[in-house]
């Protein structure tokens, strides 16, 4: 099913986005899928290769090989390739109720995107929430240790 | 619920059951634990961290970790705690219906124990299934890139 098609469904409405790049996968995600889960159904918009290459670094696990393990987490009800981290221009196109996001997008580089998407989402009432962040875990943390 | 509650309740046989590290899990896993579906009840062993430092390497990843994501895996059904490879014991003590493992342990380290299985397996019909080995993934090869 394309995502047109899910998100045009009224019974899987609302909608609890959150988007992330699994490279690699670790419990601060799962911490931030199951916070979602609480808000609607959960669609993960998964980073591309050359997503992460625009605003993170190269991927060390392709699209393709992040997308089976994330296919397989109970929580997930949709997943869709993201292309970039213009989030106000995806949630208008979709229209998510909620679009949860660790609280450290709150200073680092995606903070401009974080404010752009509050004012955007406030036209059909969707609401941006910030997790507070996983302490201890993050991938660049877990990479450290590989 | 316990180990014992659950094997011990008809409804949840036959098992299938996988061990595994998950030190990163990675695409290769959820290839082994698609197949155990087709099987029965999925039940994962996963290594302590006792357990991975005495036949394998030190855990990158510490067990609680590991265990938080394995918990969210779709066809996971149960997970216990596996504190060693003495496979064959695990096996008789629950009569694990399928014992499903990467063909690679035909010829590596584990093959004595797989052949010990093998053995008491057939005390109860029991059934070790080789999956053939996913090309070009282990967590080693993973950890290579980071």
């Amino acid at each position: 099913m394309n995502i047109e098609d899910y998100l045009s469904n009224n019974k899987n409405r609302p909608i609890a986005f959150v988007h992330m790049c699994l490279d690699p996968i670790h419990y601060g995600h799962i911490n931030i899928i199951k916070e979602a889960k609480k808000y609607g159904n959960v669609v993960i918009g998964l980073m591309t290769d050359e997503a992460m290459l625009g605003y993170k670094r190269k991927p060390r696990i392709n699209f393709e090989d992040r997308l089976i393990i994330c296919e397989e987490l109970k929580p997930v009800s949709y997943i869709f390739p993201l292309d970039g981290i213009n989030y106000a221009s995806v949630a208008e196109k979709y229209k998510f109720e909620y679009f949860l996001h660790g609280d450290d997008w709150k200073s680092n580089i995606q903070s401009d995107s974080r404010k752009k998407l509050i004012e955007v989402m406030k036209n059909w009432g969707g609401v941006v929430i910030d997790v507070p962040y996983t302490k201890g875990i993050s991938s660049t943390e877990v990479i450290s240790k590989f």
